[in-house]
């Protein structure tokens, strides 16, 4: 029996590979985390476990795959970046979103038990995610996008901060504390903070304040001024597509890298500056065993 | 602190909705199971647990999305069909695609304790699926996309199950059985089966012969010879877009509906005949309790 | 001096093709007509001369790409439909897309000193086009979509027949004009045109008031009730894919037919079912060369 | 008579802009322009009619369209490029694609009888022209884009004017110059020029040798070391989004600029960095009438 008489129907597939030479950037989010954290009783504003849970998963994300070279984490969402030289599954678009999206389900299940120890999963409040691929044109552009999550995370953990001060500390109705901080800037809610509950909000944990950066770690450099980091990078220029020994070559280095999970400004040229291999998609020296400024996470 | 200097970069998000009153396929696939399968010692040719976790995902996937008519799996892929009226995520693409991928490495990851109990599951050998969007401009075109799915799990398993036998009944190696099967036909294998070793292929289980098939119990229908299922469906012609109230009422009489999993031929007209609603989304009489004909899962 | 360093560039070119078995659309519209049909006084509300200039052109278009089954015109627009078995330039978009426009436009140019023989184009107001396609997955929404066009040829005609008629039999301002219309129906603009002007709508040009409807002029045929046309062509179905003979042999057979140029309504059945071919694609039977009952162009 | 019951197919209309920020190509060639050159007997290998023609043509499209930053012509095709900022048409890729064969077609067509005067049209031997879009994601790709076509431009020329030589002076079939050529190198070409025909190909003329150049005309600027050309644009960067305000006082600039046409080396260096403008996206200062030193065309 043959089977040519359907085959057919793979013409329907439609090619989907993202445009060559710009960055990839795979955003997940949680679907229905707010039913999902009411059903768990995760803590408000944050939850610790949970987000340590998420970003054991996104580290074992980047551990399989190497080609990652940067990743943001804030709240139920994560950002995973891919290096305009990336040629991992030809750049197809749906294999590239799935595969992230799969892996870290998989591990934020798998992962669940160990973060929380009494609270097992309940079908069919089960964790998933969505996810979608954005490309970004140039190295300036990608870091605008690392600098939006990053604000994003600091005013709505500076709004989710205050909010859940109000209510569990200054019995609050949800609604009341709602309608107060309408309208309300950052100096208002961080007054509110610091005269009502004495509150320094620049004392609060980096994690929540600043998300989670997750990258390879190298050896740090010192910040120079001659090199505008974000220009785009000269090597992707010289060799638009890389062999694919080159590629296994560097697969290679990546992989004997340590994943770091760092909580700081990744606004700022320094956090650049200090890493270029992020942006130029080249592993740098690794560092010696006791060298580590940051919390490691193997 | 407003975020407007960064949010440009939201402009780069491509609209992905696929094609209005088109058949939505997507087909999700085990990534990397063969060196999985080795991990885990899945029996060969067909592990029957593995078999049962996969339906029991996908089940779990066709409950959790209403939207969903009918799904098939064979091995360690499964299709999942929507309707050309879905409007679920707007069609967009990214979006039903991460969803099931997700939901479904979701439940296989937390059901695996329950269907391999003395294998835990051991990182990085964690199990992850990819997967992708096709759409189908006619119903005809949908069924034979289904019937590839099914020959093609005949034509594997006949293979699989002969390959196997050679090696685990006949003492031959991997390498001579392999080569004796190459350029055979079917009519070769069944008779290597059924002469040496005394085996009727046509005895062998039907979920390894004819794959799995998913869809919603309503009361089976006589067959009739006046309406040639796989016509386009009319309801869908005069109501080329149904209304948010209309898809809400039908999502709720599919929730109430049993997803059941069959093992039967979906290539030949009978089975689309006897389940009209699957072809034309429109729900059917939910059976007496004990009318079943078929397995039911839950 | 060898290019291989710069063809890299070649990568980004991405694949443009339309999903296969689905009608193609390409519909094509004036660019700035409206400032055109002042410059060169176009009469008002329809100028003939305009109208069987675009006619003439969009047959040259039909008869330079024989894959095309049907077009309709209206005012500055065109759309110019293939059927889903087209195969012409792999279906690639782009292609299709600029292939019509410029070989429209082309004609456009060269036939205007024929039908507006006083007054020669004056650069920089060159007529030009531009297009886009779109698909439909169905006979019935391919049909829809010609009935939305004939619609608003319709609505569009009754509107500027009454609203000019007013200016000009009436002595009103284009204001005034405007301002009374603001909220009427068809009725209404019926009896301004019979009650004030002796104007008899039903009476007015079938070319105005139908538009245009160009194809492939073959023996006509008794409608019957049996098969409703625009139903899925069963043709299609069982051939998803002809090969590049038998494309051949149907663009020969094309060629063949004189192209007509009809003002007939294509909304109702009877203009589907008298003309089969259309929408199955077939080539008929050549008429006898007296048998026309429609206009014909050369 | 409400349009409203068809209207639903307009859902079926796709968005099709392209990616914000990136350098866009509309490349147009002719359809079938060996024919068309036999049928009119265009002078081999190269007829300067035809080009000026193509260039005339070209100038008209970028005068049309003042969003073009440059244009790149060799025998029948045409690169139009836009810059990353351009928001014309919403960067809709049917529509700017569309428009650009279209206006480049009719002033084709009508502008045939001042190169042609002796050789009048005959449909349906009418000049078309086919085009598609291609998107370029940095000014040093965009740049390796241009040289590939020079380059191509050159390789052709040097290959066309050997052979016709041989044809045309050394009374060779076509078939036995063909064959001798086969294999050879840019040396063996241009010594056979040389050798047996006396021709210095350095000395054939440069519209032949680089193709031609078309941008707007401004003073000229000393290049300078320290600027690397071709790197991301710093402008671009700091205004992502220009408004509308913006755009249109550029526009405005853009039109009082002449459009010049240029047979100069594009590859190197130089043009670009006496040229700013032409990547920066930025009008230089217009140069005072007698200052020109290229060819212009009004």
């Amino acid at each position: 029996m043959a089977n040519s008489k359907f085959e057919y129907v793979k013409d329907f597939e439609q090619p989907d590979a993202l445009l060559p030479n710009t960055w990839i950037v795979v955003r997940i989010d949680g679907r229905g985390f707010h039913k999902l954290s009411d059903h768990y009783a995760f803590v408000k504003p944050n939850d610790r476990r949970a987000l340590d849970l998420m970003n054991a998963a996104a580290v074992a994300v980047m551990k399989d795959l190497p080609d990652l070279c940067i990743a943001y984490g804030v709240s139920d969402e994560y950002s995973f970046v891919f290096h305009p030289t990336c040629q991992l599954f030809e750049r197809r678009n749906a294999k590239l979103v799935t595969t992230i999206v799969s892996t870290f389900t998989a591990y934020y299940i798998h992962l669940w038990s160990t973060y929380f120890p009494s609270k097992p999963l309940q079908p069919p409040y089960l964790p998933s995610f969505d996810g979608r691929a954005v490309i970004y044109p140039s190295a300036r552009i990608l870091r605008d996008y690392m600098s939006w999550r990053q604000v994003d995370c600091h005013i709505n953990n500076l709004y989710n901060t205050t909010f859940w001060t109000m209510v569990q500390q200054g019995d609050m109705s949800n609604t009341d504390a709602e309608q107060e901080l309408k309208g309300t800037v950052s100096a208002d809610k961080n007054e509110i903070l610091f005269k009502r509950f004495g509150i320094n909000y620049n004392n609060e944990e980096e994690i929540y304040k600043k998300g989670s950066v997750l990258y390879r770690q190298y050896e740090l450099q010192q910040p120079s001024q001659e090199h505008e980091v974000g220009d785009e990078d000269e090597s992707s220029i010289s060799e638009p597509k890389q062999s694919r020994s080159q590629q296994d070559k560097l697969k290679k280095l990546r992989r004997k890298a340590q994943v770091v999970v760092d909580h700081v400004d990744i606004i700022r040229d320094e956090f650049w500056q200090r890493r270029p291999w992020i942006l130029s998609g080249k592993p740098g020296k690794l560092p010696a065993a006791d060298s580590n400024d940051t919390q490691a996470t193997q």
